[in-house]
């Protein structure tokens, strides 16, 4: 079974576009900030995707484009000023930034209610200790969780394991499955017998940046493999951290890149933005009830 | 080889006290609040203990007891009167609560520079995104971490398996793992086949209540075991979730219950309370040098 991310991706949009119709009529405004410093080519391309899919669904989008050399205190101010705003719901700062710039004293910054990428420490926090209380989430892993209830495919008791332990990707993606009650292992660059590991997942994420660094050998048979991987091939063609072609001979069920984790990463930043937004006027929303 | 806690915690005090001593030396009372309501047994006792812990270091501790039926109105208001007390360092709140009062809006009360038990969800998130910031980490699994150093067992490129997966010891304690290096995979209640993991853990920590879970056979020969259960017995002895006396046979290192975990705790709780005291006062201490 091939995952659709993509399918899954448009599907979702009809949804949202009645919400933010609903949010309108209502008087109410979704408005996304985002923030770009400097020119790194493939910041560029999310954020200009991102800003097409929030127009694409009613969403207003406002992009806060700032040259190379842009200071922190500026920063700092720029988004103070957007968490002063009460018009605007979500404010988001392309990472990487450069290098003048303290990524976690930005990320700090943003207002908690406005943290549309769910990686401010205390979101984080509340995550990780499967908190009862609201908060966001990384916007990929929150898509590959999204992707796997849609397939059916329910992570409880199941093993799964988490290939690359980044804080945008791996860390909170398996906080996510762990609250969801799977069995998760984290394995990284410093994992001995990496596919001992991966032998034994029933659910495989992958998300090194390392292209075809799983083959099908390292996939156990029926397991769900999730590619969060975007690399160029010498071809210049764009592939996965998986090797798609031999994987999904083995795989019950595949993402495959591009086309399955992209989509989802970009509908979640979304879905998270409406989310934010009906919580700023709960009161409003609770009246036009 | 016995990882002997309590010998290890007997030997930090004396640099703990050393610490005090030049703290006061200094013109700096290190003060730890101990908020307790309600009469657990249990919990009067570990509060008890700390509290004779502190007195032995030189550090001051003030017990705050409140009855069973306090409301959690009163104490927020007496977490904001200490948070607002400058010569007061660490603020702990004895858990559990009485059911009358949210855990959650008693742990997000304490000010973060107070946190002393590591439980605030920004202390939390800084912990799982391996910040390099500042924070207080849970104390138990922090003590752990202490013992390993101290043994010379190095977490890096290791399997480590937490058996039990609460928020005030099995999550950090895997957090901790995985920022030191190790491989970590989580099992809880709901993992299926439970020792096809342990079996496979360089280093095991069990964290789950029940009396005896692990066994012998469970354990990979030459593992460090890691038991951070207190039960009572049919007999009404003190025993931890490993089956000890066969499991060391197998274990390359193990903790013994009592005397392995739960003295390097309390320590841990006044290694926190030193760090915080000496942030509070970092100005002082720098004029000091």
């Amino acid at each position: 079974m091939i995952i659709d991310g993509k399918g899954l991706s448009n599907q979702l949009d009809s949804g949202m576009k009645a919400e933010v119709k609903a949010l309108r009529a209502a008087g109410i405004e979704p408005k996304l900030v985002v923030i770009i410093v400097g020119h790194d080519p493939a910041s560029q391309i999310y954020v200009r995707n991102k800003h097409r899919k929030a127009i694409k669904l009613g969403i207003t989008s406002i992009i806060e484009r700032r040259p190379e050399d842009f200071s922190q205190a500026d920063l700092l101010a720029l988004i103070e000023q957007y968490n002063q705003d009460e018009s605007v719901h979500g404010i988001l700062v392309q990472l990487p930034l450069p290098k003048q710039i303290d990524e976690s004293a930005v990320i700090r910054a943003i207002d908690l209610k406005k943290d549309v990428d769910g990686f401010s420490p205390e979101n984080v926090g509340k995550l990780f200790s499967n908190s009862d209380e609201h908060y966001s989430v990384s916007c990929t892993p929150k898509g590959i969780m999204t992707m796997l209830t849609h397939y059916d495919i329910d992570p409880a008791d199941k093993h799964a394991v988490i290939v690359g332990d980044s804080n945008i990707v791996g860390r909170p993606m398996g906080a996510l499955l762990l609250n969801a009650g799977a069995t998760v292992t984290y394995t990284h660059i410093l994992t001995q017998d990496l596919s001992s590991y991966t032998r034994t997942a029933d659910i495989l994420i992958v998300a090194t940046g390392v292209a075809h660094l799983i083959k099908a050998t390292d996939i156990k048979p029926g397991a769900t493999v999730i590619d969060v991987g975007m690399n160029r091939d010498e071809n210049g063609k764009l592939v996965g951290d998986v090797d798609y072609d031999h994987a999904k001979t083995v795989a019950g069920a595949i993402t495959p890149v591009p086309g399955g984790v992209g989509p989802m990463t970009i509908t979640s930043l979304m879905q998270q933005t409406l989310e934010l937004t009906k919580l700023a006027n709960r009161k409003i929303l609770e009246t036009v009830r």
